[in-house]
């Protein structure tokens, strides 16, 4: 049939399923595609949940987008990591990442909140076998955190890509949720005492501190100034 | 027996557990309650993780320690407050807090690593009954996110109390893991022309953006002028 009909084209939206239908403000989630991935692709650190002997874990590690795929990586021993290779079909997890944007401080205690976005991906994660996914899973691992670095470092060797595993997880089941704006107090206590508004955050990277033994003449590289 | 013992005092450290030690990098980790303390009141955003139909769930939340509690506050309808709400006895979580602190770049792609802190904490979260520590505990959950804010705004009336609902996570099962420094590149690469080192990454708070209509007169207070 190639050649034959329009290129099917991505839906603009994920899905939205049972578990990803919030029970309460409804109103701060989204499905879309395009901000799913900007959400995902300003961080690198995620909190990545399984379920072991019946009872959750969350741990933090880093992650990337490749597309519709998230990637995880870690050492061939943890957890999560031989979970995943050793559950059939794959190990159920819940991947989150969140931003804080601002703290929202109202007259009532009742209407404090945060500005914050947030992605929830549900899904099975698997194992990568592919040796030519796992070496783009783990440059973009790389890319994620300081995108340019991971042509600008030595590739893992045999026995490095060995201790490492990878575990893919597809953006099927996922929502975006966010807050955003100023405070929503009460109409009957504008009037009082308490100053109200929004503190917003800011994030930023400090003075690169280059490792005393650098080879002579190693430069500060351009993706890092330009952070 | 009071008054003819020695006062008990708190142990310095958590009992490591089966679930606390990691089984990797186990130098990275740490039970000490004063570095675990010290973590959790720098921040006020947790992961909290929990199961749902057998599947995890991991959803941002804003979190208080008092002491060696810890509370989660949201509405009576959202998912995990009405499961530990309903659950005999109280609702299985693992609570994550997670700092990053800089970004390590090393010669090597497999030894790229983030500088952090993280606290994980495992336990059965019960629904908060009592008036007075639930009012406690709102108050510790705003003044978390801005110290001294609780004081300054509209304690929450009958209404919003019942909306409300709040739970308590005890810090038993707790561990620490952090890692620090510079980069630990293999020694055959250290010559290698890629620059090596630490990005540090700074958080930081923008000027406060007053909401509009604030009763005439309210200044910034000093609790924000001191952020």
């Amino acid at each position: 049939m190639q050649g034959t009909q329009p290129q099917q084209r991505d839906d603009a939206t994920y899905p939205p399923t049972e578990r990803t239908v919030p029970t309460r403000s409804p109103g701060r989630a989204s499905y879309d595609k395009e901000l799913v991935h900007a959400i995902l692709d300003e961080g690198y650190v995620c909190h990545l949940g399984f379920v072991r002997d019946g009872a959750p874990v969350v741990l933090p590690t880093l992650y990337a987008r490749a597309g519709e795929r998230l990637y995880v990586h870690g050492s061939t021993g943890s957890r999560p990591l031989r979970a995943a290779r050793q559950a059939d079909p794959g190990l159920q997890v819940c991947l989150t990442v969140t931003h804080v944007d601002g703290l929202v401080l109202a007259r009532s205690a009742f209407h404090h909140s945060i500005n914050y976005r947030s992605v929830v991906v549900h899904g099975t994660a698997y194992d990568v076998t592919d040796a030519e996914e796992k070496r783009q899973a783990l440059d973009a691992l790389v890319d994620q955190v300081v995108p340019g670095r991971a042509a600008d470092s030595r590739p893992a060797d045999k026995k490095e890509l060995a201790a490492t595993a990878v575990i893919r997880l597809d953006l099927d089941e996922v929502s975006a949720k966010l807050r955003t704006g100023g405070v929503n107090d009460e109409p009957e206590d504008l009037a009082l005492p308490h100053w109200a508004g929004v503190v917003p955050l800011r994030k930023g990277y400090g003075t690169p501190l280059a490792d005393p033994g650098l080879a002579p003449g190693t430069a500060l590289p351009g993706y890092l100034t330009a952070l």
